[in-house]
């Protein structure tokens, strides 16, 4: 039997935090807490990493403190086009949604996909309209919208006027929640939801809903969920890289996504992140920015939570 | 300086001999010489290998023989929704769109996105409204209908009401058209364009417009386009994996190709094709199906063009 591991991100556009209020920087960490202690009840009850990955995201995407779901980032337009993936590693199955708008978890409309067997990426209109008939919960657009990214896009589009959009912190650019999964059969799992990022241009689709660019899994080799400017790792189809690596060239779990994050990526200046585990052992979670939120639950089962430099151990899950 | 070289496919999903007219079967032929022609102008004028790839599969895109462009498969509603991906190996800069309607030659759209900078994949209206306002030729979405596409999916809707839809041909199934391009520099570029396939779900996105899935290019490596059911080539990273096998793992571009189309897709039973190109040497064309319209001109400057089995050799390009 495998060891059980779980791991999650919340996106490698963390805040300085100084910037931070206490009471903010307290309950991201308790959110990323609780949606590591929910997908880790699935694993515990010996159900499937895909499960624990869906439940995982289902969490954050229902936490105002990340770009998914619930406090997604807002497009030029002030809406929200949201995108999510999953993929079982024991099948290589995939679903994976695009600019949908109205159901309230994007990660469950991934799945939808997956489970529907037609199809593994639906966009627009029709990914709403099939998780609807799909029996998932639909929101109405703003359910998802909170002043605080009305405020980013707002400030975006002011300095694009004077000219200082570069000074835009990693925040307001990236964000995106990931999970990646062992159960005890053995199997892989890993899945990314995302609002992209604020002011994004209309129809914009980044890294998070292609398998191989933003999401991977395969059992015996890795899980992968990225966070980052998504341009970069589809032109690199960095999840699969990482994999590719493992499977062709030899590399470790660590060699493969440090060279991703720390190199690869790197090289193209942008901040970059993944959530990644192997077939066993414990989650990584390599970022070159100045932090990333992120969380995992290793194979002695004890929960570790972190959003910059710091590790924060919190005992038995 | 590389030696010129020049592929396309016009997809895997070539009919039976018997069932195709003379005149179809010649017209089909016509039209990949002419592409091929296309391409090899710019390349000749020593033109960069992304305006060869964009050259060839412009002139698919306007055949009423493949499923790209005029002639596009139709949705399930009756209309269509496009897809194309275009990579250019020396920067691995990429450009892509899904579910345009209105853009006449969807590959141009790619190029749009890809030279806009400020993505790589656009979906939806707003790619329509970008490809427009990027001042490319916009069409009536009926522009793209040909009476043999109605037929097939009038076909398609009766066979699935009498249970019979097992027996939809390759033909009615596949075709995507795809060009790779090496040029005088040396750099490589691909390119995909696609209608999906007929009576395909509305919002279904394939691996055409998907980086690493159905298209590639990396300058020393490969450059590669797909053909076949979309969802296999997302799931195995197919365009992609070519290239890894070659990076990581030492094959070369007959072996890597070949194990992705005759095992690695061909495991799920699906029909699948490929035009790949190397870093040197000529345009290889792997397909499982029964045929698949390809054509290249190799480094002597010579033609080749075949719909099934046999080479059809056409002399000095």
């Amino acid at each position: 039997m495998a060891n059980l591991a779980l791991g999650l991100h919340g996106g490698c556009g963390t805040l300085d935090r100084s910037l931070m209020s206490e009471d903010d920087w307290a309950e991201s960490r308790q959110h990323i807490a609780q949606a590591l202690r929910a997908g880790w009840a699935v694993l515990k009850a010996d159900g499937r990493a895909i499960d624990a990955v869906q439940a995982t995201i289902m969490v954050l995407e229902d936490s105002p403190h990340f770009n998914a779901g619930y406090g997604a980032a807002l497009t030029e337009n002030f809406d929200h086009e949201l995108d999510a993936s999953i993929m079982d590693g024991a099948t290589l199955d995939a679903g994976a949604v695009t600019s949908i708008k109205r159901v309230r978890n994007p990660i469950q409309a991934a799945r939808a996909v997956l489970e529907g067997g037609k199809a593994v990426l639906l966009t627009g209109a029709a990914a709403d309209q099939f998780a609807e008939q799909a029996g998932l919960t639909m929101v109405e657009p703003d359910y998802f919208t909170t002043q605080r990214r009305i405020e980013a896009v707002k400030s975006l589009k002011q300095r694009a006027l004077t000219g200082t959009i570069a000074k835009a912190s990693e925040a307001e650019k990236h964000g995106t929640v990931g999970a990646v999964a062992r159960d005890s059969q053995g199997h892989l799992a890993a899945g990314t939801s995302t609002g992209g990022f604020n002011n994004k241009p209309l129809g914009r689709v980044g890294d998070s809903p292609i398998i191989g660019a933003g999401t991977y899994a395969k059992d015996g080799v890795c899980a992968v969920s990225c966070t980052g400017q998504g341009e970069i790792f589809i032109r690199r189809v960095a999840a699969y890289d990482v994999a590719a690596r493992m499977i062709y060239g030899g590399q470790s779990l660590k060699q493969a996504s440090d060279i991703l994050v720390h190199e690869t990526l790197a090289s193209h200046g942008i901040g970059a992140g993944m959530i990644v585990l192997g077939a066993q052992g414990n989650p990584l979670a390599p970022y070159n920015t100045l932090g990333m939120y992120r969380g995992w639950i290793g194979t002695d089962g004890r929960m570790t939570v972190a959003t910059h430099h710091d590790l924060y151990e919190l005992g038995d899950a």
